[in-house]
């Protein structure tokens, strides 16, 4: 039996507030609003919109219920779990009680392509990594014809409930479904490995743990060996969209020498110049090898390359960015020009950064390139994200069972040990502000950017310089599941 | 206190007989001969050839001595281990006892760059991952010049002995050192995660179990996101020089949906054919996604490659190697036309086999590259390799102590638990032929290519079908230290 097996029959730790989901009242007074366009949200949210943070206090829990549950858009280490504590606590509640599983994502509910789920279907799939048990999908339920097929979907199903798991979109798909039907309960759970959904609740999404863990284990081992072959710079690009959430965590585990953070809004010149200097002057200390971090989404937060971005949807560039796109090399120039989605927008996760930034420093070493992404998303799930998941999913069942609509499954606390953790439950449209998606002005939840005001930004900004030439890695080795180092959180975990 | 710290202050497990290094003789009565060309072998090793296997008898062992140590050529996981069992053998012998760590490769024994190491030198690195502690290189000591030089620096050192810790190369290139100061006892340790250096002694080089295991980690990972997203095809180079065994040992701790076996020398074409018709069928199953392994060596044995890599040495093209030279992407026909090493060499290693295939394959699908190598080559040694290289160290002093040259360290009995693991001493004559390097002939270690015939290969060729299209996929999961999950060897080992 392997490892894999092993977790599957061991039961994830459980907060002491989640105990027992039959004696859970969800409580709290306080009108929200949302984060900017009040009116805007109001009116397109007139049954959500307001509603309060909620908090469990002691009460009385539980029905017969029929809960539908989706996994949306990237993997992320622990969806599994989520559906797994969505499931026990539903048989808690009661035995007649059912779970069903919708396929290959939000499609599945337009679809109605679906699963009963059974403790014999869910019981190989208890703290393992992937999306696999019912899959997932990018389909997005927005128009009308797609709203109005999942309600009748819905409806034929007799759901008393739906548990949407997914990022940013995903929620705020989730409150316009809810919305749709008139405040049909459905509640929203946290996952993305981007770290990207964070707010005063939200301290980090689910999967972001186990991701940035196999990550820093990847480039910890790539600093090993720079250091020990002497002759290597390592350009390691990392998913994680926008936002340089994941960079920053595994620039705080792992110490390389360099780590461009792209909210810092840097441009072009001024990275590589940074970088092409830290290069001449290790070289001068014999130090011929490195290690170089950058977030996937570091282009877009370049001034230069912002507007080039821009202009390129009419083609009408200014004199700047034809210059700059002169001095391009060719197959960036190609990315920029020519591979467009099917929007017209510039392919921006496509444009191959570590390749551009490599080129542009021009220095003479021997390079290697990484992308590490797909490696991450997938993993047997850490402890902290097992143990988070499972909980995300007894909160989602309670607020379910309390008949609560637009809301999304907080667990709060996540320093704490585990028994201490909280559940919360916020309003979905508390986090909603209004923002231009395709030429059109739409209700989303605002990605949370790395602050560079905040405290794990300056953790790492305190070091850089030192990291920079004095080879200080940290190799933080393998994400273990036994013995003292199996119970960690993430670094840019604040309270 | 992270993993790694942790680690460090761990002792490895030491077989029994091994326990007590100062009660071991070395015995072995038997001649031996070479691989072939004995001629040529015995005028080239006069004083070392012919000379026994030893097995560890009871007896009499250790004195002082000074003793030097190097690491030679690419990373494995357990060359610091390999250094401290040595260390502590030899400060068991005798407390006055030196252990000497030539800088940078055996370019320090030749330049004289060397440090002497104490147990606060070596206690951090204990049980670690890398060759950072006195670093590696790949000069090979050759050339008469070399020779000279690092007798020189032997002799003036005042050495008892020399440890080369490397690969085949490495460990020819320890016998000539030997050879050339007339049986100065020098003992090879055999390193690489290749998995290219077995023998009857040697049922696996060390750095193989912790890079495979790493590899597979990922391997699996990505199985599972392949399996979940249900829209990409992964192909996965891996590091490995010509061998297959690392894909070999991947492939069966994962079942990826295909995996190249180089050895199998199989046509372009006929790997090309194959994977398009199982893409095929896939997709009429409606399964879009799928993983496949490819080792870097993999065009080597094509025969119609081996032919057109022979033939760029002159330019000289055959009709048929023309045809697919414009067959070929254009990228591929430069790496194969213009990349040469400085021997005008087509720069094998260089040419992405996995851009190749996927290119020749032609099918309408989403596809991702990935290559492992360095990720594996660093990390924190596994249980295996940390007690197999502290093992092999223990018996390189004991080797040392009866004043051996020219043997490498063996330790046999690897698919026992550790406790049963038996030191030998292999002739390193024994292991060699003559074979053409860069137009000249030399005496070499054949490499040990995966066997056909072999038991491995043979569960791999019985698994390889269903595989394709049943996405039996296993996930290891990552190296656990801890617990039930943290014992276990190479799947590829046999008895």
């Amino acid at each position: 039996m392997g490892l894999c097996q092993t977790r599957a029959g061991e039961s994830p730790k459980i907060p002491n507030s989640l105990k027992d989901v039959t004696k859970i009242a969800l409580s709290g007074d306080e009108k929200t609003t949302c984060l900017s366009h009040q009116d805007e949200i109001k009116k397109l949210f007139p049954h959500l919109f307001g509603q309060p943070i909620l908090t469990a206090t002691s009460g009385v829990c539980g029905k017969k219920m029929c809960i539908g549950v989706v996994l949306s858009g990237g993997q992320a280490a622990g969806g599994h779990n989520v559906i797994a504590g969505l499931f026990d606590a539903l048989k808690t509640f009661d035995k007649g009680s059912d779970l069903i599983g919708f396929l290959g994502g939000p499609g599945g509910i337009v679809d109605g392509q679906y699963v009963t789920l059974t403790e014999d279907m869910i019981a190989p799939y208890r703290n393992q990594g992937g999306f696999d048990m019912i899959g997932s999908g990018r389909v997005k339920i927005e128009s009308d014809e797609q709203l109005q097929k999942s309600k009748a979907v819905i409806e034929k199903l007799g759901l008393d409930g739906l548990v949407v798991i997914g990022g940013d979109d995903s929620n705020t798909n989730a409150a316009v479904l809810a919305e749709y039907m008139k405040g049909f309960p459905v509640v929203g759970v946290p996952k993305t490995i981007d770290g990207d959904l964070q707010n005063a609740f939200v301290q980090i999404s689910f999967g972001f743990d186990t991701a940035t863990k196999i990550y820093s284990e990847m480039i910890g081992n790539i600093c090993r060996d720079a250091l020990s072959a002497k002759k290597y710079y390592h350009f390691i690009k990392l998913m994680g969209r926008s936002a340089s959430h994941v960079a920053l965590e595994c620039a705080l585990k792992t110490h390389p020498n360099y780590t461009c953070i792209s909210e810092e809004r840097r441009g072009l010149f001024e990275i590589v110049d940074e970088i092409a200097e830290m290069i001449e002057k290790r070289a001068k200390e014999g130090k011929n090898y490195g290690v170089i971090l950058i977030p996937e989404g570091l282009i877009e937060f370049m001034p230069e390359m912002e507007a080039l971005i821009k202009e390129s949807a009419s083609g009408d560039f200014s004199e700047k960015s034809n210059q700059l796109l002169e001095k391009l090399p060719g197959t960036i120039r190609d990315q920029l020009l020519r591979d467009r989605d099917p929007h017209g927008n510039v392919q921006v996760s496509h444009i191959q950064t570590e390749k551009l930034i490599l080129h542009m420093v021009n220095a003479k070493i021997n390079s290697v390139e990484h992308f590490f992404g797909y490696e991450g998303r997938c993993g047997l799930p850490s402890h902290f994200d097992a143990n988070y998941c499972y909980a995300l999913g007894l909160n989602a069942a309670v607020i379910l069972a309390h008949d609560k609509s637009g809301y999304m499954s907080c667990i709060t606390n996540l320093k704490a040990p585990v028994q201490q953790w909280e559940p919360a439950a916020l309003p979905i449209t508390s986090l909603l502000n209004m923002e231009e998606r395709h030429g059109k002005m739409k209700p989303v939840i605002q990605k949370a950017l790395v602050a560079l005001d905040g405290e794990p930004y300056k953790r790492f900004a305190a070091a850089r310089e030192r990291w920079k030439y004095a080879d200080d890695y940290a190799y933080p080795g393998p994400i273990q599941f036994y013995g003292g180092h199996s119970e960690s959180t993430p670094k840019i975990l604040v309270e």
